[in-house]
C-alpha cells in the first residue's frame, strides 16, 4: 500500500477501506510512514471528513496497534468514564473509587493537563508518592485485586494514536470530530470494557464549546462504542463556568475527598452521581437511575467510596493519610489571599478559560508536555453565575508560590469573574443524554 | 512566526502576508521548519488556494531563497522559454540555439524526465560528454561568451522551491495551480530575464490535460511575470498526441538537429517557430510576428542555429560532431523493428501517455529520480491522428535494448495507436495566446 494513494483519494473525497486503515495504523506505529505524508492525510481528513465506517475502522486500527486489557475472567462488570475535559473537573477522582466500591471494576486511564484544562494524572500526583505510571500488567493486577486503578496511557496502549495525536497537535488538525472520537475511543476500548460513560463538556471552557459540535462528537463516540459491542452513554455537561469550588491540583484532590465524605459542592456532587448512575446502569447492578443513585449514596454515606480511594492511594505508592487529613498531607501553597468584589452586582460569568490559563501562569499547568507542574497553586472559587455580591464579598482565594503569583492570581480572578447588573440565565448542569437510541434533552 | 498559526489560518480560509511567505521560504530552505508541518500547509493550500498576491509573494520568497543571475551589463535582451512538458517535446533543443543565433541571450534552465514526460536534460545527455551540471557562474560566463547555455536547476537556484517540490511530490499536493505557477516562475525568474515565453501543453499527454485548468495556469504565470517586471507570453499547444516523430532521448536529439537543418516534422518546426517568434518580439529584435519568423527562418536556412548548437555542445563538453553525423555519434539501440498496422482504417488517436510510459518501460525514463536512463531507446512514430492506413502500413519503429524490449515496445505502439473507421477532428496545434492583455484564441 502506498500512502500517497490514500492521501490523493481522501483529498478527492474518496473513502479509505478498513484493511487500509489497519495497514496505515500498523505501519505508522512501526515508524514506516513519514510524518510529512501522514500530516497531509490528516489535513485532507480535516476538509473531507470520515464517515461512520471509516471512523470506526481508524479507531479499531489504532486500538489494534497496541495491547488490550482482558477482564473477561473477572466475573464482574468492567465500566469506565471519560471526560472531554474542563476547568475544575475532578470527577474521575471521586467517581472511580465510588463506583468501584459498588462492585464494579474501573480500570481508569486518564490524561495530563495541556492547554487550559487540567489533567487527572497531574491532580493525583499532588498526593505525595502517588504513582500513575503503572504498566498494563500492574494495572490489570490492581483492578483484579482492588477493583480500580488510576493510571496514564502507557506506551503499550494504542501507540498509533499516541503518534497521531502528537502530529495533529503540531499541524492544526486537532479539531476534527472523527479524529477526536477515534482517538479517545481507541484508548478507552483498550481497557477491555463492558460499558463506557462519556462526560462531554459544552460551553465556554469546553474543548469543543458549541453544543451542536459537542453533540456530534458524543454521537460519534457512542456509535463507535456500540459498533464495538461496548454499550456507551454520553452526558452533555456544562463547562460555561468551572465545576465546583477548587481549581488546581492539590485543591481539587481536597474537594474530591470532601465529596467522598458526603459533602463538597453541589455541582461536583451532582455531575459525579449522574455519571456514576449511568455506569451502574450499564453494569446492570441497578435497573433504574433512582436505584443506582441510591446505591451510590449508600457508598458515600457509609464511607466505602473513601475507603476505596485510600486503598488505591496506598496501592499506587501514595500517602493514604491524605483521605483523613488532606490539608496536612497535600502540598500547600506558601501564599494565600482572598480577592473580594470591588462593587456590588450579580455575577454574570465565571470564565473557565481565564482561570485555566491562570493556573498555568501560577505554575500549576503546562504549555508544553515537558513543563514541571507545581501542585500547590490554584484557586478556590467562592461565587458562581447568578450570585448577588456586595462590595467586599469574597470572590475567590488565590493559592500561589509568592507575592507576584498572588498579584497575578488576583488579576486573573478579576478578569474571570464578571459582575454586572441584570439576572443571568443558568445553563442546565446536564443538558442532554446521548445513547444508542438517540439524543434525549434533559 | 509559528508555522502552526499559518497552517490554521490557511486551513480556515485566511490569507498569508508577503512578509510571512518570505520568512516561511527562508526558514524552510534553512531546514528550520519540519516537513510534517509544511505538508499540512500544502494540503490546506490545496483546498483553500492562494490568491494572486499570495502566489506572487510565495514565488518571490522562493526566488529570494537562492541566487539570481544578472545580465544587466550584457547590453542584449535576455529571454527564455519554459514548457510544462509532454511526450516528444524537444523544442528547447532547437529553440535555444536558434534564438541565440538571432542575437538574444538564452540562459535556459531545464528539467529531467519524471512520470510519463521526458526531460530536456536527459535528452542533451544522450550526446556523449555533454555536461548539464554547470554552476551559476559557469552558466553565466557561457551565456556572456556564446549567448546560450543549456543547464539544470543548481542548488543555488530557489532552494526553497526545490525542497517544496519534492515534498509536494510525496504528499499528493502537486496539482495545485498557484503552487505549480510559483514553482516554475521562481526558477525561471532567477535567470535574470527580460522576457519569458511559456509553452503550456493541453490535451491527453499534458501534465494538466483540461484546457480550462491549463489556461488558468498560463494566466497565473503570466500574472506573476508581469508583476515581476518580466513581460511574459504563453502559447497553449496541443499534447493530445506526441510532438513530431521522435520519442526518446537520442532520437529526439536527432530530430532537433534535423529541424535546425531546415527539415524535421512540420509540427515540431511550427511550435518551435511560433515560440521563437514570441521570444523575438519580447526581445524587440522584431516588431511583427512575420518579421520574427523571417529572422528565425534565415537563421535556419543559413545554418547559424545549427552552428550555435555546435558551439554549445562543444562548450559543455559534448562531442560537436553530433550536429554533422547524429546517427554516428549518438548511442544506438541494438535492436530496432517496425510495427505495422494489422488492419485498415483511420488513426483515431496516438496516446502520448502510453508512449511516454513505454519509453520508461524500455529503460529510457525514470520512475524515481535515482533511475539510470538509457538514451538509445524509444520510438519513431510514423503516423498521426487522421492518417488513413492499410494493413501493413508502418505505424512506428521501436528502438530497444533487446528482443524482450522490442516485444514490449510493439505492444505499446499497438495500444497507443488507435485505428478506427471515421474521420477525426484535428485539434489546433496552437490554440490560444495568453498575455498581459488577456487570452486570445488563435
Amino acid at each position: 500500500m502506498h500512502l500517497i494513494d490514500l492521501i490523493a483519494r481522501k483529498r478527492d473525497g474518496g473513502r479509505i477501506a478498513p484493511a487500509e486503515w489497519h495497514t496505515f495504523a500498523a505501519e505508522y506505529a512501526a515508524g514506516r510512514y513519514p510524518d510529512y505524508q501522514v500530516s497531509a492525510l490528516l489535513m485532507a481528513i480535516f476538509f473531507r471528513g470520515l464517515d461512520g465506517e471509516e471512523t470506526y475502522a481508524l479507531m479499531d486500527a489504532m486500538l489494534s496497534s497496541g495491547g488490550k486489557l482482558d477482564f473477561s475472567h473477572l466475573g464482574k462488570p468492567v465500566i469506565d468514564k471519560h471526560s472531554t475535559g474542563g476547568v475544575g473537573d475532578k470527577v474521575s477522582i471521586v467517581l472511580a473509587p465510588l463506583v468501584a466500591a459498588c462492585g464494579i471494576a474501573v480500570p481508569m486511564m486518564s490524561g495530563r493537563g495541556l492547554g487550559h484544562t487540567g489533567g487527572t494524572l497531574d491532580k493525583l500526583e499532588a498526593i505525595p508518592g502517588f504513582n500513575t505510571r503503572l504498566s498494563m500488567a500492574e494495572a490489570k493486577a490492581q483492578v483484579e485485586r482492588l477493583g480500580c486503578a488510576l493510571i496514564g496511557q502507557t506506551g503499550e496502549i494504542a501507540p498509533a494514536d499516541k503518534k497521531l495525536y502528537a502530529l495533529r497537535d503540531a499541524t492544526a488538525t486537532v479539531e476534527v470530530i472523527p479524529l477526536i472520537a477515534a482517538s479517545i475511543m481507541s484508548k478507552k476500548l483498550a481497557e477491555g470494557l463492558g460499558g463506557l460513560v462519556l462526560d462531554v463538556k459544552t460551553g465556554a471552557g469546553a474543548f469543543m464549546p458549541q453544543l451542536d459540535r459537542a453533540l456530534l462528537l458524543a454521537q460519534t463516540m457512542v456509535d463507535i462504542g456500540e459498533r464495538c459491542g461496548c454499550p456507551t452513554v454520553a452526558l452533555m455537561t456544562c463547562m460555561d463556568h468551572p465545576l465546583g469550588v477548587a481549581c488546581g491540583n492539590a485543591v481539587e484532590i481536597e474537594e474530591s475527598i470532601e465529596v467522598l465524605r458526603g459533602g463538597g459542592p453541589a455541582d461536583t456532587r451532582e455531575v459525579t452521581l449522574s455519571l456514576g448512575a449511568e455506569m451502574l446502569l450499564l453494569a446492570r447492578v441497578a435497573s433504574t437511575a433512582a436505584e443506582a443513585r441510591s446505591l451510590l449514596g449508600d457508598a458515600l454515606a457509609d464511607g466505602r467510596g473513601l475507603e476505596m480511594l485510600r486503598k488505591i492511594v496506598e496501592a499506587q505508592g501514595g500517602d493514604p493519610r491524605v483521605v483523613d487529613d488532606p490539608q496536612g498531607v497535600l502540598p500547600r501553597a506558601p501564599e494565600q489571599a482572598l480577592v473580594v468584589a470591588s462593587h456590588a452586582g450579580v455575577v454574570q460569568r465565571v470564565e473557565p478559560r481565564v482561570l485555566g490559563r491562570g493556573i498555568i501562569a501560577l505554575g500549576g499547568g503546562r504549555t508544553t508536555m515537558e513543563d514541571e507542574v507545581d501542585p500547590s497553586v490554584g484557586f478556590r472559587l467562592l461565587v458562581h453565575p447568578g450570585m448577588h455580591v456586595t462590595r467586599g464579598t469574597p470572590l475567590a482565594s488565590v493559592l500561589a508560590r509568592d507575592t507576584a503569583g498572588l498579584a497575578l492570581g488576583e488579576a486573573c480572578v478579576r478578569e474571570a469573574v464578571v459582575i454586572g447588573d441584570g439576572d443571568v440565565a443558568q445553563p442546565a448542569l446536564i443538558s442532554h443524554r446521548v445513547s444508542a437510541t438517540g439524543v434525549q434533552a434533559l
